[in-house]
């Protein structure tokens, strides 16, 4: 039988103990954080080395097999599901930190290692890794790399393409391509590195990269603004522009999205006598010799009568609780009904005419639907949540609020904006790539799809069909 | 005639007086600062609109007529150059500012500008377009683009490539993709843009583009410093990582590019009492509230008996002295003798070995042969200069240095370093890509140039042969 083959063969490879066949191995390792597709590998193998994944990678391109190269499974887009008989490459082995060097700022390691183990890794040499994201504690930066995680920290210090400076690739026919040098000039031809960025895996699967660090940041300090006008919060943004202000965050959340977690967040409280509809939260880092910059901006802000109040931190816990009235608000909603989720970006100076003409399409909506909207305003990426009642079916919702987003899709193509600010395509926003990418950035797509992975054996259905 | 046909539809589509074949202006506009290549193109086109330009790429891809894009013409790698018949296709009129966002900070402008032209726009909003370079009142967006230019800020800001926020490019064939959004993030599917950043024009023609713009910087400080042992630099490098200093630029030069510069800029002297085998130009960002930057820095860089010896600017006259012993070195240079220039780079904890094993390959060259060496060394990059003396006829000492170069660039090679830091491969070293980019490497590179120009008929010879 083929498959008993196969699974020989990948034994040969990598050694018994690390193919699984077990139906519980196949379930969790076949799936991300979606938990939408039914997943249905046909084995999960681990290789412990690049040349082991070279080899693999040769042997399913050689006998026409499908793969899926597969990380911490943190994402949220269906981009690491095997659910058609494909072997998924796990990178869990390629876990060591291969080689940091603080005066160069550079930092080489194998796909498998976790966002949190390079932090670390940089904090012992008294430095700083920027990439922070939620799953940090489970998601590897191969992942990160293929799906170019954004983060908290991006309107200070950008995302995962910005951190890249070297890259090692098994390309689909099983070639090593090995880029991964921690030069930061290289003009010499195409930077062919890039196109495996944010690719997720389509191209190849990354198996090492080196990435840039950064010295500490100095001390942050937060603040958050009541604001009465959204027109208010681009403006927010332009004095920290003049005064030439080092932000470090610039979030939002409505009304409604601050009324979700004082109800469902446990000691969650506001810092204002009053409800305002929008709300900004600030974190500036402080001076090198510790010089002032918050208080100059709030009078600042104040004296141009953009926020109708203000609280600054003023201790550590002051600052967590701040920040807790902006970073409860996901577990919030989920507690406080059904939801459907867009990552949108836009151009910053479209989004107050994009909200203006997304809120009478949800509520236009039939039955109950509320519009919750946060995000990083800072850098045009908003969390928008369709929210419903918790006593409708979850399916009748989703159909409903599907009808919604396509409305809301159809507003994000005419301001020209992304439907993927971070998350990605995958399988999951396949069928509405068209709102963000034309037919004819699509046929490129698909051209270089074709270049480098002829028989479309690698993670194949993700971003878009060839 | 084939030629006068061509030149009819050049006319129809641009105009009469925008299509140029004057001998005067076919040499003037079919070459770049290289100056080595004999200039022969067909003719000058000025497109006035991306229309016009897609038009006229459409003819000549129909017609099989090779093209040249064309800007400020201020290359150094004969990226620029029409020496074969090609048609040039200036983007000169192509010089409109077209929108300007002080708070999302960006900008869109047409192809044509000159980079200087954008610099001053941004000033006019007080923000800061972080792209400078020596050519910055020539060289335009669309060239910056398309050689991934570098500059002195680059430890700071990045390159071009960090500054590209949008693209509109026409395509061999003359179709138009429109990637020329301001948006920061967009995850939907692979980043196209990228392709065209640093590929000199070989993949399409760049009309329009959108750029991130920032805050102004706060005042800077200058400080050289005189270094005994060249593993001295790396180490300040790292003390300023550990103490998160802010660096704006952190250059060197050697003793011999010192004495130079002494010798032949007018008014030149040295800070020194004595001379020193290295030295280093550091500058750095005050804090926001003017907070003290350099002393503390300074305090420790002599306890740890890093550098001998150091001055700071503290006027705008002195700060100008201290970055003219840098700023002089080439045109010193010059003056002084032949030259042969290498612009390489390497991972900055190589730097240190690159030097020692270089310095007695141009110690045994036959003849007089000097190596002068400075350049960005906090980004690894190294300016090498072979100097000869001027009584030697100049062909005669371009061919032994030249021989150096070969032993040099594959040392560089060894190292995994880069023979073009900054300024491309273009026509002037394509016999030296393989030095940096091995074989598989380039074979990806010649897929995707004939996936996109299956004609080859876009700025052909450039980089690689077909």
């Amino acid at each position: 039988m083929a498959t008993e083959q196969f699974l020989e063969a990948f034994r040969n490879i990598v050694g018994s103990q690390y193919v699984l066949i077990s139906p519980g191995d196949l379930e969790s390792y076949g799936r991300d954080w979606t938990k939408i597709h039914e997943p249905k590998p046909l084995a999960i193998v681990f290789p412990g080395s690049t040349v082991e994944v070279a080899k693999v990678v040769r042997y399913c391109h050689d006998q026409g097999i499908a793969m899926v190269p597969s990380g911490g499974r943190t994402g949220l887009a269906a981009g690491a599901v095997a659910a058609s008989g494909e072997v998924v490459i796990s990178l869990n082995r390629l876990n060591k930190i291969e080689d940091i060097d603080p005066v160069g700022l550079t930092v080489r390691v194998q796909a498998g290692v976790t966002t949190q183990e390079v932090q670390e890794a940089a904090n012992d040499v008294n430095l700083f890794f920027p990439l922070d994201l939620a799953a940090k504690g489970s998601c590897q930066i191969g992942g990160n790399i293929a799906t170019n995680a954004g983060g908290v920290k991006f309107i200070r210090y950008g995302g995962m393409r910005e951190q890249v400076l070297g890259l090692e690739v098994v390309m689909p026919n099983g070639e090593v391509l090995n880029m991964n040098t921690g030069l930061r000039k290289n003009n010499t031809g195409y930077d062919l590195r890039q196109l495996f960025i944010g690719a997720e895996g389509t191209l190849g699967i990354i198996t090492s990269a080196t990435l840039r660090l950064t010295s500490k940041p100095r001390n942050v300090q937060a603040s958050v603004m009541a604001v009465h006008d959204f027109n208010a919060i681009p403006k927010i943004l332009g004095v920290c522009n003049q005064l030439a202000i080092q932000l470090t965050a610039f979030e939002f959340f409505t009304k409604k999205a601050h009324e979700i977690v004082l109800q469902h967040a446990p000691g969650a409280r506001t810092p204002f006598s009053e409800r305002y509809p929008y709300y900004v939260l600030l974190e500036v880092e402080e001076g090198p010799a510790g010089g002032a910059v918050m208080e100059p901006l709030l009078e600042k802000i104040f004296a141009d009568e953009l926020i109708a109040d203000a609280v600054v931190s003023s201790t550590s816990a002051e600052f967590k609780e701040l920040w807790g009235l902006r970073e409860n608000i996901t577990e919030s909603i989920a507690a406080h009904g059904h939801a459907r989720k867009n990552d949108i970006a836009l151009a910053i100076n479209q989004l107050s005419d994009f909200i203006t003409a997304v809120q009478p399409i949800v509520d236009a909506a039939p039955k109950d639907m509320e519009l919750v909207l946060f995000g990083h305003i800072g850098d045009g990426n908003l969390h928008i949540n369709y929210v419903g009642p918790k006593s409708e079916p979850f399916k009748e919702f989703q159909a409903r609020a599907r009808k919604v987003e396509e409305q809301v899709f159809a507003i994000v193509k005419d301001f020209k904006g992304s439907i993927s600010a971070e998350h990605g395509i995958g399988l999951l926003k396949k069928k509405d790539l068209h709102y963000s990418r034309p037919a004819s950035e699509v046929d490129v797509m698909r051209q270089i799809k074709r270049l480098f992975d002829p028989k479309g054996l690698m993670n194949p259905g993700k971003i878009f069909d060839i």
